[in-house]
């Protein structure tokens, strides 16, 4: 319910999500009703957002329980989607009210990926449950124009924030930066710029050791002349993240650091060229991982080339070899190589863009300065 | 491996849990091999970090399963363990690394709780499951002193990052700040006094409508003269939480402000008196409860009285009516009423505590400053 920081962006149209996915009842596994206990689901379909609670999907109706803390919001929260509210405060009230939202369904759609084991076997006592991929959880890859426009305010607000602190970090050979320094600088000031908060913990990682990890964490090391710098930051705003990495050399750049930087960035360039609605997913990350086999740098690309980013930081599609996935318009993701190894440090640059019919755009606009001079 | 933000801690002695939970085999329910599947089971244990992975207890060792990503990680952190760790790069791989870590095994516990439903279908095709509750999760209560350590320094830092932000608050009539900017200072500032992060999103929760909801979302609300404040904070050090809470009001306070700050302040009081070992979490409920309900303020008192604090933010023990819980020398724990009106606002007053054995002592130390004046 943070109202006052929503102004000015176009409402969310849950009664669209809700008509979007009720006809499809029943389903071609005979369910005629849709749990959903993951509460990111639980926010696309209904718009609630609050730390507990499930939504059943009949065909004429939605219904939203929760614990007592969140009655109030859930009713303001839902009421676009027409949803039915319960708020219980005992666990065992709230259970009996989901059987009873379950009364007269001959089987039960349920994601047994988003449900614990607990929870199925307590339901199971009572209903039919059929494993099912949630409906919503494919639906929510493709965003609509309320939702770009959220993650483009949070990818804004990111690189307002990296801009300022990027003079910070050129700047550590006379007054000396942590990592943690640059992380917190840059976590502030994005909330400055309109962010709710970070979209993920912040990455600053330098050195020779920890710049060669594609999953650092920020640490108190002091960054030094001759580093390579990685910082992957990103905000949230109503929900929605953004995902950006930009990638550093403090002092005077080395011929293998300039070399391996324009590396990356070729290879970027070529993932982000390969993204269009009708291409797959692993062809984005061929499109990377080629240009760097052909280099002879194939073993230091350490991870795969991206992933959508949506109402959780890490989704659908993922540009990876292992992937069948195609892309559609509508897919926000990132692609992000890097090279990455210890003793010399590593290099990545990310940004988060929209697919489109006939290629993408992009919404994280820091302009590249790896370079101070 | 935050190995240089940790200097001057006692190490967690991981090797000395392994000790408590694997001469506990084979169990009671016949299961010779423990599976934890829940991250934070898994860290207090054998101290892994990662955000992806599970542990396996067998009578004569410990065998830690990651993905590529963390197999540098959790080599190093679980070598005070005598861990085993294998790092697969599928989840293919990693599932038949689990299933092959068990061959052998009659039985293996597993709890439903915290592992999924699919997970569970998947695992219990090749090995023989029984629900158990964690043993970790309820040995995870009981604190030893390397944890308590890093549990006052989260404190520490919280108190110190309010102490500072309180002069903005009660500054706010000539120099306006939001709930927002409040937020955002304290979590900057915690990280400024040694905290690697906030504890949670800190609330804070000001006027007749914010401060009467006990989960209040900052927002950009500006907090103005007349109105009652509620700030909850705490901060993360080595994994370990912190959690706090002071109320104020801006500007002069009526007599009603007063009579209720004051009413919550003995409600508290009442409550840490009633804290220690030998006593139930109810006890202490009840002890802020009644004297409540003898002001005749019962129905402003909107939530259980406090929880245990630890890896994770809220786990048991529960100080509610519902609980029947008993509290054991270093459990750590939260004592909070509070009351809750809309159109008057509310107070909260919570302070994190040892039990020990005669009683408790407290790891926050911000003084009440209730009113500026």
């Amino acid at each position: 319910m943070s109202d006052t920081t929503r102004q000015g962006f176009a409402a969310i149209d849950y009664g669209r999500r809700v008509a979007m996915i009720q006809p499809r009842l029943p389903l071609g596994n005979g369910c005629d009703a849709l749990l959903f206990t993951d509460l990111v689901d639980v926010r696309w379909l209904t718009g609630f957002t609050g730390s507990n609670g499930w939504a059943v999907v009949r065909h004429d109706e939605v219904i939203v329980g929760t614990d007592g803390r969140y009655g109030d919001r859930a009713r303001v929260e839902t009421a676009p989607a027409g949803a039915t509210v319960f708020a219980e405060t005992t666990r065992a009230g709230l259970h009996e009210r989901l059987i009873s939202s379950l009364v007269g369904a001959r089987r039960v759609a349920l994601d047994p990926a988003t449900t614990s084991q607990a929870e199925w076997s307590r339901l199971a006592a009572d209903v039919s449950l059929e494993p099912t991929s949630s409906l919503v959880t494919l639906q929510r890859q493709i965003k609509d124009g309320a939702e770009i426009e959220r993650m483009h305010a949070a990818a804004n607000a990111a690189d307002a924030a990296l801009i300022e602190v990027e003079s910070m970090l050129f700047a550590t050979v006379d007054n000396p930066v942590s990592e943690a320094d640059i992380r917190d600088e840059l976590e502030y000031r994005m909330r400055r710029h309109g962010a709710d908060d970070r979209s993920y913990e912040t990455i600053v990682a330098s050195g020779p050791e920890h710049a060669a990890r594609p999953h650092h964490d920020a640490t108190r090391r002091v960054i030094v002349e001759g580093d390579t710098v990685i910082i992957d930051v990103g905000a949230l705003v109503d929900g929605y993240h953004s995902d950006m990495t930009r990638s550093y050399v403090i002092g005077e750049p080395t011929a293998q650091q300039r070399e391996l930087y324009a590396l990356v960035e070729a290879a970027q360039q070529a993932g982000i060229e390969a993204l269009s609605a009708g291409v797959t997913a692993k062809a984005v990350d061929s499109a990377c991982r080629n240009l760097f086999i052909e280099a002879g740098y194939g073993d230091w690309y350490l991870h795969a080339t991206g992933h959508g980013v949506g109402l959780v930081i890490h989704e659908s599609p993922f540009h990876s070899q292992a992937s069948d996935e195609g892309l559609v318009a509508g897919n926000v993701v990132t692609v992000e190589p890097g090279l990455y190894r210890v003793g010399f440090g590593g290099f990545r640059i990310e940004d988060l863009l929209v697919v489109t019919e006939t290629g993408s755009r992009p919404l994280t606009h820091t302009p590249p300065r790896p370079f101070s001079s």
